[in-house]
Order: structure tokens, then C-alpha cells, then sequence
């Protein structure tokens, strides 16, 4: 997948620096924008195609490739939306815009000042920059799907799906965006922007695509329904975990962001309602404060586990796991395909990733 | 086309609050955002068709209606990278939701904070969700127009077509955004702007997809080509002079942006390259202040007026209108299209507009 999506953003490098040389910062960033990741979203189509009894090929690599260009508009547009600095470990896209992208005009306007935010601002001009490699990049992901070689009638039968898809992931965004910097957490709430945002997006959608592409039988969709949104909910715990517990040499991300940003998570909203008198003090006091250091990160994880918040988490992962893989069992689908599907469900959420 | 869109928007909306009652002040945004315009788009995607020998028929309404959503969605981006604050005389979308759109949080984090730098500042949360808005609008641009109703074979020959006036706009606006407030302004460089971001995007490209979904012959694409790229020059040469010399109760936008925000239209260009002594100071001075009051926008235009600027660039918009009605002549077509277009050719870039 990795040098199929290389050899994608070589062809449109060619187009774009035919348009002017100067359009150089933003080639770099779309390079940069898909070089990395986890492939899920490709990963999850291929299967799907492959449930639906089709035979691996070229041309569906295209068309899992175009998922994962959508994925990397996707991260684009979030990582402006949350001001996240790192992702894989490189810097994001705004970010590299604003340190070294592109040179800074001489006289821009005020509210483009990049300077006194410092490097990575979601604001102004380098924000503007990124928010433009992300529409680039939908726009060149729907151009990879409809060209991938498969029958017209083959992709004319996703047109539904991919419609839900995009507004289902722009409502999940919309609602965690309505929803961040509330006091008043939810589980309920966390769990309904984890499903839009990340369940139908990541599993469920991508599953669908690449089995309807195949052909495949209204119950192998019902099913997938099932284990996408079970193994979705688990994926996105999981990464609220890691987002407050993980390695950040690992993921790749901050571990003080979500806790800065008081992002809607399952993880907060259960530690808010669980913690008691002086733990409860401690996280109305650090959760949203932008100033948040690594030792009140670390007191914050203290009481996260002291309340048993995170332990609830790591049952719910479990939890939905198992649904998930009981799900394979409500449809019949090759043997290869499921047992990768099973496969999928374990690595997809593993604890280190 | 207005009930058209109409017809479009309510069917959205109804998907949208189907997800979530929350997404209210979304579909509010997405309705305005595609309440106003003048169809420029719409209408000569339709014209392209007719020249190509096709009918009237409600399927290429819906074709055009998409080219609307396209242009909602690239406005939209656009409105936040300028942080304009009116269009067509109402709030633009980042500002709708700063000040009424989407309730507050009750802590956000530090950088979304919307209340220190007035309502519609581009920055945070309402920036955030109106790029969400236009990411919405986009994909359902691509869903209405897949599903048309024109034959699928019609649809497929447009799939280079669409590629190419994505990356062109985007090329375009990331252009833009890099020469914006350099003082180093060059005609040339405005019109290469202006040939990405406006003559393909809204006259050539609208166009050539309306004749190719017709199977126009190769003669009639090229003859588009002539006649979009020089109307299109003259519609953002009118477009600059009414951003700096328009009356704000008829477009809908401030006199101010453009030279507050040192865009690299070709008047600036003009002026900053005509205009000697004190008035050249005065230019050098002004053009870029984020300050700049109604008084200093008058000076501003005194010294364009004086320099001869204004009056060449009308001089340009004439040429290229003429220029525009002449490439009419290059290929056969039927008379009506050629008549509304050459009609279009005068209308588009009207004084008043």
C-alpha cells in the first residue's frame, strides 16, 4: 500500500508542479500528508472486497489507496481543528507550513500572524495553507477511487455509501467540536461521537465499500455493521487511552492534548462521574487548561487510574473486541477473509500501537 | 436553480438532523451557504451542454446545481482564509457561527477562543466549523452530481474534467495565499492567480464539463477555453475593482478587505507600479494596514484614479471581453447557446454587479 500511495502522489506532484513551481510547500506536505499510518482504512476495504468473495487485484488496491487519501484530507482538516503539533511523529501539516513550508510574505495581514503564536498556530496563514492540502487531497482521493480500473457499475453501486461516509465523518467532527471544552461529560455522548467520528468512518464505512464494490450480500453488510461499530468503539478507546497513557515515541502524539483540549473522550467523561472529593477537585482544576504540564499530566493519570476510570475503559475494549468477533460469525464469508477480520480486531486495538 | 437547491438542501438537512438534532446550526450554515448567488457556475455548465446540442431536461439541472455546491464549498474555505465577515450582504459561515451559530463551551480550549478576537475572527472553533461546513458541502457536491441522472457514460468523461478544476482552485487559492500581502506585487502574477482561482474555476472549466457530459467536439472545448480564460481574467479584474470601488449595499462586501489584506489583484499591481511621489508613499503606507479606515480607503482610491490604474484596468476587462465574444466564432454551435453566452460575456462582468 505504502509504494502504491507513493507512486499516486508522484503522478500528482507532476500535474501540480506543472501548474507553478511555487506550489513546491504544498507537494512536500502531501507527501509528507500520506507517507505514514497504520493503513486501516485500506486495510478494512481490501477485506471487504475480499468477504464479498472477489480475488485480490490490482485495481482494488487503487480503490483502497483513495480511502486512505480520503483518511489523510481527513487528518488534515482535524489536526488544524485540534492545533495537534505531531502525528507519526512528524510535524503536522500547519505546523511544517508555518516553521518552514513556505516563506512568510513580507507584510501579511494581522490576523495571519504566525509569529506571535509561534510556529504550528491553528491560526491564519499556515492554517489556511493546510485547510487547502486537505481539500487537494478529498479531491485527488475521488479521483483515485473513480479511476481505479473496477466496472463502472462496480463503483456506481458505492455513490450511497460514499455520501454517508463524508457527512457521517463531518457530523462526528461537528459534534466533538460542539461537544469539546463542555464541563458536562458523557459517556453516552463520548461514545456517539466516537461511533460518527471513528466507528463508521475507520471500520464499518470502509467494510462497506469494499464489499459492496465486491458484490457482496445484504447479511455480509449487516454483519460488518456489527463488528465495525463494536471494533470502531473499542479503536477509539483505545486511542483515548494511548492520548493519555501512551508512549508518545510510540503514537507519535502528545499525551497532554486531549486533557488540554477537554476533548469529549469516554475516558474523561467516566473519570469525571467516578472521582470523589479531592480527585474530583483536581480534574474540574486541570482538564481545559491550555498550561497543563507533564506533572500535572501525571497526577491527572493518577487519579484517572485511582477511580478506576481507566480500568472501565480497558473492560470495554475487551468487551466490544469480543462482540466484534462474534459478529464475523452472523454472515458467511471466505475463511481468508474472516480470519484477517479476526486478526484485525486484536492488532487494530492492541495496547502498544 | 434557486428551488432547485432548495430542493437539495432540504433533502440534506433532513439526512443531517436524522444523525443528530445537535447538527442544527450546520444545516442552518449549510442553507445559507447556498441561499445567494449569482449561478455563474451553474449557468455556464448548462450552456456547455446546450452547445454541445443537447436539450433542456431536469438532469442536467442537477449537474449544474452540483457546479453551486462546489462553489458554496470553495466560498466557504475561502471566506475563512480571507476572514471576510459579509458575502452577499450576510454573515459568512465562520462568522455566523462565532456569534449565534453553535452555543459556546463553557472551556474551550485557549486557542479557540472566539470572544478575544470579536466574533468571525478566523481562528478556533467557529473557523472549525465552518471548514467542517464547506468539507460537508463538497462531498455533497460529488454525490448530487453522480447522481444526475444522466447516463453513467456521460458522467465518466467528466472524471479528468473534475480532477483538473479542483487542483486548479486549490493551486490557485495556495498560490494566492503565498503572494498575499508581499510588496512585491507583479501583474503577472495577479493574472496567474486569477486564471487558476477564477477564469478556469468559473467560466472555462463549468464549461468544458457541461460540453463534455453533452460530447461536445474538440473544437467546442477548445473554443471554451478562449473565450473562460479571457472572461474569466475580466470577471476578477471587475471583481478587484468592485472589491476596492464597489458600493457595498450591491455586492455585499467590504471596500476594505482587499487593500487591508494587501491581496495581489492586478489594480494593486497596477497602481503600485504607476503611482510616483507622495502617492506612491501613501501606497506603500496604506495597502496592508489591518487598520485602514474608511477616510485611508478613500485616499486609496483617489491615488488609483490618479495614476490612470482604474482605468486600465477597465481597459483590460474591455479587451477581454471583446476577446471573450470573439472566440464564440472559433467553432460551430447552436444559436442559442452562442447567444446566451455571448450575452454572459457582458452581463458576467457588469459595472454593477
Amino acid at each position: 500500500m505504502d509504494a502504491y500511495l507513493e507512486r499516486l502522489i508522484a503522478d500528482e506532484e507532476a500535474r501540480l508542479l506543472g501548474l507553478s513551481g511555487e506550489l513546491a510547500p504544498l507537494v512536500s506536505q502531501l507527501r509528507s500528508a500520506v507517507g505514514c499510518g497504520k493503513r486501516l482504512r485500506a486495510t478494512f476495504l481490501y477485506w471487504g472486497w475480499r468477504a464479498a468473495g472477489q480475488p485480490d487485484c490490482e485495481d482494488v488496491l487503487q480503490a483502497a489507496a483513495a480511502m486512505e487519501l480520503v483518511h489523510a484530507a481527513a487528518v488534515t482538516h482535524d489536526d488544524i481543528i485540534d492545533n495537534s503539533r505531531t502525528r507519526h511523529g512528524r510535524p503536522t501539516a500547519h505546523v511544517a507550513f508555518a516553521s518552514s513550508g513556505a516563506p512568510a510574505p513580507s507584510r501579511a495581514p494581522a490576523d495571519w500572524d504566525a509569529s506571535s503564536q509561534g510556529p504550528g498556530s491553528p491560526h491564519g496563514r499556515p492554517a489556511a495553507l493546510a485547510m487547502l492540502l486537505g481539500d487537494l487531497l478529498m479531491g485527488y482521493a475521488g479521483h483515485v477511487f473513480t479511476t481505479c480500473g473496477l466496472p463502472g457499475a462496480y463503483l456506481a453501486r458505492t455513490v450511497p455509501l460514499w455520501s454517508e461516509l463524508l457527512r457521517e465523518t463531518v457530523a462526528g467532527e461537528f459534534l466533538e467540536v460542539l461537544r469539546t471544552g463542555s464541563t458536562a461529560r458523557c459517556v453516552a455522548e463520548s461514545l456517539e461521537v466516537a461511533r460518527y467520528k471513528t466507528a463508521k468512518y475507520t471500520v464499518e464505512r470502509p467494510l462497506h465499500l469494499g464489499a459492496t464494490l465486491g458484490g457482496a450480500r445484504e447479511d455480509v453488510l449487516r454483519a460488518f455493521t456489527a463488528y465495525g461499530l463494536a471494533l470502531g468503539e473499542a479503536f477509539q478507546l483505545r486511542d483515548d487511552v494511548l492520548g493519555t497513557f501512551g508512549d508518545p515515541a510510540l503514537t507519535g502524539k502528545s499525551v497532554l492534548d486531549d486533557v488540554r483540549g477537554a476533548k469529549p473522550t469516554a475516558l474523561l467523561a467516566i473519570a469525571t462521574a467516578r472521582a470523589l472529593g479531592p480527585d474530583k477537585r483536581l480534574l474540574d482544576k486541570l482538564v481545559g487548561d491550555p498550561d497543563l504540564d507533564e506533572a500535572g499530566g501525571e497526577r491527572l493519570r493518577e487519579v484517572m487510574e485511582r477511580c478506576g476510570a481507566r480500568q472501565e475503559i480497558e473492560a470495554m475494549i475487551t468487551d466490544r473486541i469480543a462482540a466484534a468477533r462474534a459478529a464475523l460469525d452472523l454472515a458467511p464469508m471466505p475463511p481468508t477473509a474472516r480470519g484477517a477480520l479476526d486478526d484485525l480486531a486484536g492488532t487494530a486495538t492492541d495496547r502498544a500501537l
